[in-house]
């Protein structure tokens, strides 16, 4: 017998916790989703607030968080016409998690970009 | 005045949630560290457990959450010499807000995969 056994039939990669990682996985869609629930509305507002993000990867990431039915986009009579975006409940409802996540990082992760 | 205002000053990027996505914004992490809370300890445990990962991918995920202390590594005597992954501290801690993500995703997003 092998002294590190097989643990292929013990354990899985729960099936739920894959699925949330189809969306959080992707780079900037936890930060996009953080930013709509700290107030930004506007593409402008989501691209300052989610800093390095290119104007195309906010564009497609905002369609698939559509998709997804964690974002609303509504167009905002003008002139001139604008466009606003919002979490849906399913969204806000994962708000309070990526705050735990965040106190997770602060208390486990070291910022290594500073000094 | 503009119908939308300019939202910058008044919203923010978390910088705590950008520091979460910096680990967990990486495709694979997050099945990662739930497969080792699952109870994976080997290589090929964790190769199955997160499935359509590939072996170099998951080399380099596992050095870089090792890198961030979120799993150590060790080295099993034999023969045969094994190694033996495990999650650090850090890495347990991620673990209770996983499974909140896990039923997030569950209620929450449709597994488009299925009928």
């Amino acid at each position: 017998m092998a002294p590190i056994e097989d643990d292929a039939e013990h354990t899985h990669c729960d099936a739920s916790v894959t699925l949330a990682f189809t969306v959080l996985g992707k780079r900037w869609n936890g930060m996009i989703i953080s930013a709509l629930g700290n107030g930004a509305s506007t593409f402008g507002g989501l691209r300052r607030a989610v800093g390095g993000i290119s104007d195309a990867v906010l564009s497609e990431r905002l369609a698939e968080l559509a998709e997804a039915q964690l974002v609303d986009r509504a167009v905002v009579p003008g002139p001139p016409v604008g466009v606003s975006y919002r979490l849906t409940d399913s969204g806000e409802r994962l708000l309070p998690i990526l705050i735990q996540l965040g106190e997770w990082a602060s208390g486990n992760l070291s910022a290594s970009r500073g000094g």
